[in-house]
């Protein structure tokens, strides 16, 4: 029978699930609504029903090893989400065993999206032969995922690599954490487009964006203005890489990796949001760092990344295990 | 026969060393001088010299488990000091099969004094318990070692552990390291004597410290001025535990430790400079982070500080072989 692992990404909006073999490739795939639920018992039971109905669907006998869960506030010493922000479940819920409840696996898993992103990437992508790696992943926020001598950094408490939100700026501008001048306001796709009205507000250049409005405007089309040659928008992208730029300099000054991988939508820019950000790393990194440290886009990218990064945690947890 | 663990701090002035048993009583110790010596291979050989005598001046019968070295920009995993801008041995010194070459003993090991006082921490001091914690050390420069999971955080390349090259400010106070802005700009010894010169220079308040010049000025007379009330004295600890606790917040943010530790002259002063560094690192923490990170006095100061770190080593290591 061919071995298997359930990857669930669950975002604010869908929670997405598939069915991963060990080299990465998604046999199946689905998905529910997250926010149509308020009862964190009704989504988890209607969840687990889903993954039942979806395992029918195809004609294969699998021996499923386990599932693996990506969560925002994921935390996972506990198997709980923990007061996550863009959940309408509140609280702490214990949302591994709610799952035990349900459905009988070897191994049932839980953590936040970026770390299960920096799993993904050493089980299937491009960190496969590393054992010192950060993981960034760029989207409506800034995630990380540190790895350290092959595992992840878990820290004491299970919530360890936030490096969205290291400070930038004490003073700097208004984060959802409640506090000012998170690298998050900076380098993720919200970012950006903060970045695109505060050169609007302070240059004259002229710019196809000044004809969007704050709610419109999206970072595909700073990445389409910035192809056309709109100065404000590569201005954008050079100022949103040199502040990740500095801070992954930081980042590297404490476990000091082999890569980074650049995960997300933001990511997907290319040589746009790489070149800065690499050229304001090197800038900022201590003499003994220097041109010592990879920027890579991940090899995850695509639409099945979440769902991989989530089921890598089974692999890997069977591994450290046997 | 007694096992016991040498213990070398080699500083750009003196190389301290001492016999330690395992419970970090350090029996006997010596010095050579560093600075008179422009030619490792000769420093090597009469320091090696210095430890056989030593050990003979004891009427104890020793079973040497081996030598542990803490040394500037020393490399785990190479056995070397590279590029240490306080020494004069330039480029690349290969100490540890330097020292191999002269004397026999089962583990011959180096790191970077920071590195070397967390894991004496952790083997001797006030980290038994703890599997996640930081050192930072402030001194002359600001040092740090990471201990993730139990295992001192090295990195790819054997030099993680940086956070005193964090960046505070990129247009900040001029470092040692070439770059601008860095922590240890801030939090050393020599940065809070230049942010006492900034507040004088800015301020109108009386203070005993208007009539010391530059040179003269210590870490221990702004100390004494602070007790006795001296407003510029207090203002500057309170200035460099705002700098400080705001990079300890980041630094949590990568690892997520259960406790920092303060070691060296600067975390002598007590409340004076840990009252605002807890303070301003509770303030600039993200919230799941909040009233979970104790920071702590170093348990292990004392004269025999730096020769406890790094006999550890020996210790440490073995522990992880066998």
């Amino acid at each position: 029978m061919k071995e298997v692992a359930i990857g669930i990404d669950i975002g604010g909006t869908n929670t997405v699930f598939g069915i991963v073999d060990k080299k990465g490739n998604c046999i199946i795939k689905n998905s529910i609504s997250t926010d149509a639920y308020d009862d964190a018992k009704l989504y988890v039971k209607d969840l687990c029903i889903s993954i039942i109905e979806t395992i029918k669907l195809t004609d294969e006998d699998f021996e499923i090893k386990g599932i693996g869960l990506g969560a925002p506030n994921g935390n996972y010493y506990k198997g709980t989400i923990e007061f996550a922000p863009n959940l309408k479940f509140k609280g702490i819920i214990p949302l591994v065993d709610m799952i035990k409840n349900q459905l009988e696996y070897p191994v049932i898993i839980l953590t936040n999206d970026a770390n299960a992103a920096a799993i993904g990437e050493m089980i299937y992508g491009g960190a496969k032969d590393m054992k010192n790696f950060i993981m960034i992943t760029l989207g409506t926020g800034v995630g990380s995922g540190i790895i350290v001598n092959g595992e992840l950094v878990y820290g004491h408490d299970g919530f360890a690599g936030e490096i969205g939100h290291t400070i930038v700026d004490p003073n700097g501008r208004m984060c959802g954490c409640g506090r000012k001048g998170c690298l998050e306001t900076y380098a993720s796709a919200p970012g950006i487009k903060r970045t695109v009205f505060e050169l609007l507000a302070n240059l004259n250049e002229p710019s196809e964006l000044r004809d969007v409005s704050c709610n419109d405007l999206s970072a595909k089309m700073i990445d389409n203005a910035a192809l056309n040659g709109d100065k404000i928008a590569l201005e954008s992208f050079e100022f949103t890489g040199k502040i990740l730029g500095l801070k992954l300099a930081d980042a590297i000054a404490h476990t000091s990796p082999e890569a980074i991988f650049l995960f997300g939508g933001l990511a997907q820019a290319g040589d746009l949001i790489f070149k800065p950000t690499l050229y304001y790393m090197e800038k900022n990194l201590l003499n003994i760092f220097k041109n010592k440290v990879k920027l890579l886009p991940s090899q995850l990218e695509g639409s099945d990344a979440a769902i991989l990064g989530a089921s890598a945690l089974v692999w890997k947890e069977l591994d450290s295990v046997s």
